[in-house]
């Protein structure tokens, strides 16, 4: 464990990509550059020097060959993506197109300036086959078969990925993470828009909670759990392979919001919103995470001390 | 069978396309449309009224909507795509964005002007994990893994449509060729390649033929077995689900030669040529077409005849 190797996080200030960045910190890994799109939230900003933010797009060959040609990083972690599972539908073309580039111009960029990195590639558990193939609990090898546009453009960059192993022989280890939850995910996503809105009607701003569908079984794992899985990838995951990341343990979308609305200071008011429910949506995901777990990966943290810390992130702003 | 019924057949001046073209006037079908990108060849101008013919640029997403809302097809034979897996690794960007800028603005635009359009989505065995995964039959339920950024995008059609179908219900069937030769194949393949040079050879135009790896083993299927397939699995696949098309038998390339070399008129002299051999070729490659077999389809032409027209259409050029 050389804590003077150059890593990049490609996506580092982003929701998982910052919760990495804390956790390389704390493990005394002193040379991490990150890029990114959006902005640097002051709480990241505060914890790496400017002049490792590189703020780039990611679908630009030109800049991205430069970067990894003049970092030569030794690890990277390739997170950044389009990542709103629910707006995609609206916009096929931007998510595939922005997904697949991204990914097309990182790993030619490796391929020609730093061949001997060690890459993970973030998939998604949304690019199994989870509507053909009706079994709840899904390991490595359940048949692919994604829904939503999104979905789709991870199989892309999972894929892409591979072939580039395949081809070229690049050091590349695939995580297919499920869901994941922790402070700085965008209102996009289900809890912290659960959260968001409960912490309205405790200060009196609106009166009731706005959801969609509620029957929807999902994966869920802390978002420092995710990283710590993705750390351990990185150094001990054999290269060409894909490891599943998730509990193992399935939670209605009911029991989630059930589980916060018992930790709001108030009583809470739900309302089922049918714009809020998506063309399809997939009735269950559960992770087979054995194969990672024999790398001696397991999640730590329980869901209610996850929520509450999401809670208590809304309750800050 | 409606033979008034409008059908459409993107790229249906190309390889596939005109033999699919062909085979449907033979069946009496006499409401045909075809896209074109690169112009008719005389052969298939001869056979379609050119008010039939769309020289349309299927990445455009309003021209594609204007032909389908113009044509409300009830058939879909979704045959354009760029093809060459050889070239494909040095355009790797190019192969990406074109074939899946494809598929979406075909997609979206029978979702939203001919809904109720059966189509024919056209993958590949390429799709495949052929590497990690060392059988040489495969099924439909195969793990994915493709190798070139050709397999990638095909992939990335093939899996599009199943969003399509499982996201807003789309008649979608799938099919995943293997290897299939003919006529009016371009000499990015090998079989057209070798042809064009036998008879090089035959006209003294050349002393010797120049070709890459011989030692792969392919499953070739006449193309106008392929075509029938075709149509077969629009009358009667099953929508949602994927069909092998393939012979089930298996030829090195040096059988194939072999075959052609034998059919030459002329004593052929052969080169291995190191700038011919991908960065990474898969061993072998045979069809388990079972699924399709049991709505009734099988090969019919022998290999020797196929190879056969292929050198007397090189001749007659």
């Amino acid at each position: 464990m050389n804590l003077e190797a150059p890593i990049l996080i490609t996506g580092g200030t982003g929701f998982v990509g910052s919760h990495l960045l804390e956790k390389l910190i704390s493990l005394g890994y002193h040379n991490i550059h990150v890029t990114s799109f959006n902005g640097v939230p002051p709480e990241i900003a505060a914890i790496i020097p400017a002049n490792h933010v590189h703020m780039i797009d990611l679908k630009n060959h030109e800049q991205v060959n430069l970067l990894i040609k003049e970092l030569k990083p030794e690890h990277i972690y390739h997170l950044a993506a389009f990542a709103a599972v629910g707006s995609s539908f609206d916009q096929c073309k931007m998510v595939l197109e922005n997904n697949s580039e991204i990914q097309l111009a990182l790993l030619e960029a490796v391929r020609d300036h730093a061949h001997e990195a060690r890459i993970l590639v973030i998939g998604s558990a949304m690019e199994y086959d989870l509507i053909g193939n009706t079994q709840r609990v899904i390991s490595e090898t359940h048949p692919l078969g994604p829904v939503s546009p999104y979905a789709v453009s991870k199989v892309i960059q999972d894929l892409l990925a591979l072939s580039f192993f395949y081809s070229y022989r690049l050091q590349i280890v695939r995580a297919r993470p499920f869901n994941h939850i922790g402070e700085r995910q965008t209102t996009d996503f289900a809890i912290p828009h659960f959260a968001q809105q409960i912490v309205a009607i405790e200060r009196g701003q609106q009166t009731e909670i706005h959801v969609g569908n509620l029957d929807a079984v999902r994966d869920f794992t802390d978002v420092k759990d995710v990283v710590e899985a993705y750390v351990l990838l990185m150094e001990k995951g054999t290269t060409g392979d894909v490891y599943n990341i998730g509990s193992g343990r399935g939670y209605t979308m009911q029991q989630m919001l059930d589980t916060m609305c018992h930790l709001a200071k108030t009583p809470v008011k739900v309302i089922t919103d049918p714009n809020k429910v998506r063309p399809l949506d997939v009735p269950a995901i559960i992770a087979d995470s054995s194969k990672i777990r024999k790398l001696g990966w397991q999640p730590k943290i329980s869901i209610e001390e996850t929520v509450q810390r999401i809670l208590n992130e809304w309750r800050a702003k």
